[in-house]
């Protein structure tokens, strides 16, 4: 096998230090000749990010204590400010409010350096009332459209401008390695290419051609890096991935995202391999600012610098801490609730432990967000700007992405779609929540307001009353999410019996980060004592899916005749959902990740080829269970018509190492409906040096045919897409037989 | 914090090139000269080992086709054969006769070389009828008495000798990361101290002073590395282990028991970050050979050069994996079906394309060990020279060895020891199993004979018939391991009404490698549901637990009064745990892993600070659930007495980087009953570069204690035991406070 060695990253042009020796731009002039006015405690101030609710007056949430915001902007000459003021959710008018009070007390500083306003702005503008709400991004990512992607990312950011904020915590390119981690779900799934597409097409939807007009903002790529991979699946504990996995899966993302143009960074509050990443100089330094070329802000992650020595021990104080980090590359501290990251930073300059250069470093990186955000003239909305906040023609993008992202998992004997005259029962938990609709970081941190902020959007309870009337929709709610409750699955089971389909809504309650940690990734047993008892009545159960994880249904799937997984599909998707149900679309969502059937079998659809022997290896030595057998494999995703594939083509059946190669299928709607089709193309290397995955995603598309229509689909691969990083961290092809898999249609070809 | 780099490995002096180098023994002369005789097809014979049962006529099983045998000894020179003739578990007699067929042949051979015969000897020589079988190794473990385990050792080699073979592939250096793992009973459980230890007890116990003897055989440390880690518990599918982490914990365990003579390595069949091990010149012949300087026979497990090419898929052919692995360091091939490695490995060496030097290498350290073991004179066993074959003193050490592992986890209300005159019920699946209580590599590979071929020992049920008359003795089997019964449960209640106290005892089939896999952690459904309903009687419940890994019993646990686990204690198992349970031994056995609660929550005992946080770091941001509560920790296990700890003392509070530091502790038996207590010490790195463990286990001893008789415990720390590997890959120790845990007691010094 001769390997084709390729240089890693063609990016690697610039480093920090090389960064002012560039051909300066105008605002990078900016940014010098304001840095060089700038006194060592206002660079450090720029660099400190504190939480809003730290201003607030005692007992008066809400409402700014100004001796302490002014202290903040005065005297600590802090650079940022995140989160929401109390009682949260504030309108656009509230939010103009808010970041008026705070600029005006940056106008009365000596340099008048604008605050720069981050949010969590997950799944559209989550923390601002009456902002439309998308599905969270593991159902973005079902949709397999990268267009609506970025549309949606396009609303989110426009919204966040009407709120007067330049500035977004978003997109999410965490690779989630443990299904049962509490943030899968504001991840793209599984797969690195997917996450990386996908990602693209958020932060090109957040930035646009011009991140400083009033309806773009700078977006924000975390977790970098190997947040989402912890072993045991909770939230902020160690995760071991070794250098090789995390180039060849984990930095791809963020690679594509930052070649798109990504604003900024934070850093993952995980620990890699035993180093807390916002300590590694490694990860933040040596690979995100000199081999990547990255050259915005790297901002930490929530208290991550005081978490160095409180929680990770890496660090034996707070000074240590900021030092530690500071040093390895970050460039501004959510500290977020202290001055003790400004005292300790200045304190470290003074002494020379941390040398001028570092901070200059840093707060032009901030200095230059700004400018480029065009926070010095844009900061605060003009309302009449945004006519469009909320609108319908949003709320349309939103619904498509839900209808999009929903995916049909079981359909058997073609139960769905309904018939739109029968009575049903609609029961579970999430049948009539908007939390459980949303998931956390909407309207707040954990989403627990959602049932009253967003009380004039439908659940799924009325939304299938507003389809075929009330009359003809029996609810009860069935199960708690929790605590099991025989007396409600008896009601459900009586009021089943005059209905001649169950809807069975099972899922998760609102969560994000630790406290969304589980130990035991089954659904509930309140769940599925329901669905037991329900299915012993012989009706034809729907069951859908509302949750953030894969939670495991295994104990009583095949009693059901219809699976639907809606994820989190946000304020619309209870329309979405019930038209699909009912026909009025046609669902072509498809999974993002392995959906596990045992909960110590948690195989990745890119598995290895031990993961999954075949029949005659399984009987060579002796007969055993086959391990691999996910409930759904990633891809998995019906619809109300067929789908043909056919005359899969490359363009030459072997290559040389400079070669594109040229792949086209024709696919037919061969069924009575118009539908989406999301085609994937996947890749197999046959031997390689490192075990090669069985196979691995390298395109997409989605089209659109109408009955009997055929559309021809080509995709073109290239050198990339056949190289794998090797032991000496290089990313190589090597020479011999690679199989591309589209449906079920294949061809091989060889790399000579 | 000043780093301390010491020298990685002191061992580092030999390497594979110099070996032939240094002042010859006689052996090595011996080797030399023999090897000089040798033709390259002789010599590729020698590294060519063939299961026996390739030999036997077709369709007669156990006869040897003598025409089959002579092809290999004279046409092939294979050097080696491994396993059982049919129909298994031979006697020492016929253990002879086939020695001697084999012996007969390799005498008509032009050299001469004598065959040298390997066999799967794990707990007991397990392959030999009428042996005495030990505890498997996790049972082993839990003693920590490595002076029991290094007697079982040497009672191993003696009866392996009295079989006439030589060579014992044993013991399993493997350090299970996922409990799941269908050879986690195989291990010394999930610390690599711990299994150091014991490693080296166990290598001194077979190798004894001289291998050569006939009460010694030459050990196989297994399966070099990583192989007890993969990430999802199946067995040889992939693992994910940084080197760092791997030289941390995984390494120290093979240098100890490499530095303790043992003779032979079997690689791993695993493949570590996508590189299986036998294709890894990096871990074979880098660090192995030459950093570790090992200079003995390195062995594939069973057809793993095949499965490079068929399930790794990192060659192309198997002449393209045998060169892979022969040229990454692979000694000797356990082929063992055929002739494709000898055919494949003297054509690369005809070609040029493997080096004679690499060849003769590894014949050289194939030789030694035939010369160490004194193959050429000691060759075929005199059984007069083993009296005490499966004699009272093998068994009584067997027994002893069972009666210090068994460990008792609960003990509510101190229910145990029972009272000998009340009528109990024991019930359960594994109540009257000699499978259940020996598990695999039991005669057999699966060990699904040992009801037949143990009849003359005691299960349970028969244990506890003896002890307390059949009168007293009621039994049903209650479940089926697999398959739900409901009738039988019902007896088992019914049963139940008659007695003052149930015995339940619950487990796992006998089962070995990828057989043994697991999708579920938890212990099956129809003995969760004898569980439940034996727990409504409202009578005291024992649950013993025989078990090769721990199986979830989260969802009955609270309503077992006592839980002990046995383990699988072997042939003498039972007695010694009926002795428990009466009282007329005191159990002393201490865990070896965490037992987790629940399957997505598997954190070890030396986790990360940031995997259990306390009770004011939860609080800080939000409520939620303690991720870390395993439902019994790493060294849990009562006594019928109490032990006191008090005066821990340390003998400097401070030290410097090259003193020892050394501490004592007094412990008190302060109850009624004589007992054995494993004292832990635990030490503690308060900060370091690399996120510190919360604890781990640096010495251990066992000590026996009259009532009111105290002992004083003493131990030294040395600067390794200060130490870490840093991510260059150094061991080092950092200045700062460390903290020494002993029973409750801790005390504090600092490295300056």
């Amino acid at each position: 096998m001769k390997k084709i060695i390729l240089q890693l990253f063609v990016l690697s042009l610039f480093s920090s230090a090389a960064f002012s020796q560039n051909s300066k731009t105008e605002i990078d002039e900016k940014v010098a000749e304001l840095l060089s006015k700038m006194t060592i405690e206002e660079k450090i101030g720029q660099m400190t990010q504190i939480t809003v609710t730290n201003f607030e007056e005692k007992g008066k949430p809400g409402v700014f204590d100004m001796v302490k915001l002014r202290e903040a902007i005065q005297n600590y000459h802090i650079g940022s400010i995140l989160n929401v003021p109390n009682p949260g959710a504030p309108t656009i008018q509230r939010w103009k409010e808010v970041i008026t009070i705070i600029n005006n007390e940056s106008n009365k500083t000596r340099l008048k350096i604008p605050v720069l306003y981050g949010i969590d702005a997950i799944h559209g503008s989550s923390y601002t009332l009456g902002a439309t709400l998308f599905p969270q991004q593991i159902g973005m990512a079902a949709t397999f459209n990268t267009d609506l992607v970025k549309r949606g990312a396009e609303i989110s950011a426009y919204e966040t401008r009407a709120s007067s904020i330049p500035w977004v915590f978003s997109p999410d390119l965490d690779l989630p390695r443990n299904p049962a981690w509490s943030r899968t779900w504001e991840s793209f799934g599984e797969d690195a290419y997917l996450s990386a597409q996908m990602g693209v097409a958020m932060v090109e939807g957040f930035e646009g051609n011009d991140v400083g007009s009033k309806y773009h903002v700078a977006s924000c790529m975390k977790h970098f890096i190997g947040y989402g991979s912890t072993t045991t699946g909770k939230d902020r504990t160690p995760s071991i991935i070794p250098e090789r996995i995390l180039r060849q899966y984990d930095l791809t993302i963020y690679q594509a995202a930052i070649k798109a143009g990504s604003k900024s960074i934070m850093i993952s509050s995980g620990e890699i391999n035993g180093t807390p990443v916002h300590a590694s100089k490694h990860l933040i330094t040596d690979i995100l600012k000199k081999e990547l070329g990255f050259q915005g802000v790297v901002v930490t992650d929530w208290k991550d610098i005081i978490y160095l020595y409180t929680r990770h021990k890496v660090a034996e104080n707070n000074r240590d801490a900021v030092k530690t980090s500071v040093m390895a590359g970050i460039d501004m501290s959510m500290v977020p609730e202290d001055y003790t990251f400004y005292n300790d930073l200045l304190d470290l300059v003074n002494k020379g432990e941390v040398p001028v250069s570092r901070i200059d470093d840093a707060v032009s990186r901030i200095l230059k967000m700004k400018f480029e955000v065009n926070l010095f003239e844009n900061n605060i909305a003009d309302l009449k700007d945004y006519p469009k906040f909320g609108s319908q023609e949003f709320i349309d993008v939103a619904y498509n992405s839900a209808a999009e992202s929903i995916t049909l998992l079981k359909n058997k004997n073609e139960i769905l779609p309904l018939n739109k005259t029968g009575k049903i029962l609609v029961t579970g938990p999430t049948a009539n929540s908007m939390k459980s609709l949303n998931g956390g970081w909407t309207y707040t941190w954990q989403g627990e307001n959602a049932d009253v902020l967003a009380a004039d959007k439908f659940t799924i309870l009325e939304a299938l009353q507003n389809k075929i009337g009330k009359a003809n929709v029996l609810y009860t709610k069935g199960a708690d999410l929790a605590i099991e409750d025989e007396l409600e699955i008896q009601k459900a089971v009586e009021l089943a019996k005059e209905a001649s389909t169950i809807i069975l809504c099972l899922g998760e309650k609102n969560y994000t980060e630790t406290p969304g940690d589980i130990s035991n990734l089954f659904i509930s047993q309140s769940q599925i004592k329901l669905a037991l008892a329900l299915s012993k009545l012989n009706k034809p159960i729907v069951l859908v899916l509302n949750e953030g994880r894969p939670r495991l249904i295994s104990d009583f799937e095949d009693k059901m005749n219809a699976v639907i997984q809606c994820y989190l599909p946000g304020n619309e998707g209870a329309r979405a959902l019930v038209d699909i149900l009912y026909g009025d679309v046609n669902p072509s969502g498809r999974l993002t990740y392995n959906y596990p059937r045992h909960p110590n079998s948690l195989e990745k659809y890119n598995r290895k080829y031990t993961e999954s022997l075949g029949d005659e290896e399984q009987n060579d030595d002796a007969q055993y269970e086959k391990s691999y057998s996910p409930q759904f494999e990633f891809g998995t995703g019906l619809s109300y018509t067929t789908f043909e594939y056919s005359n899969l083509r490359i363009d030459k059946p072997e290559i040389n190492n400079t070669d594109n190669i040229t792949v086209t299928v024709e696919v037919k709607n061969t069924g009575k409906t118009a539908g989406k089709e999301a085609v994937l193309l996947y890749l197999s290397d046959k031997v390689a040096s490192i075990t090669p995955e069985v196979k691995a995603l390298k395109r997409f598309t989605k089209i659109n045919l109408a009955p009997a229509e055929t559309k021809t689909v080509s995709f073109t691969l290239n050198q990339k897409d056949l190289q794998f990083v090797d032991n000496d961290l290089k990313w190589v092809a090597e020479n011999g037989t690679f199989k591309i898999q589209i449906g079920t249609l294949s061809k091989e070809f060889v790399l000579k």
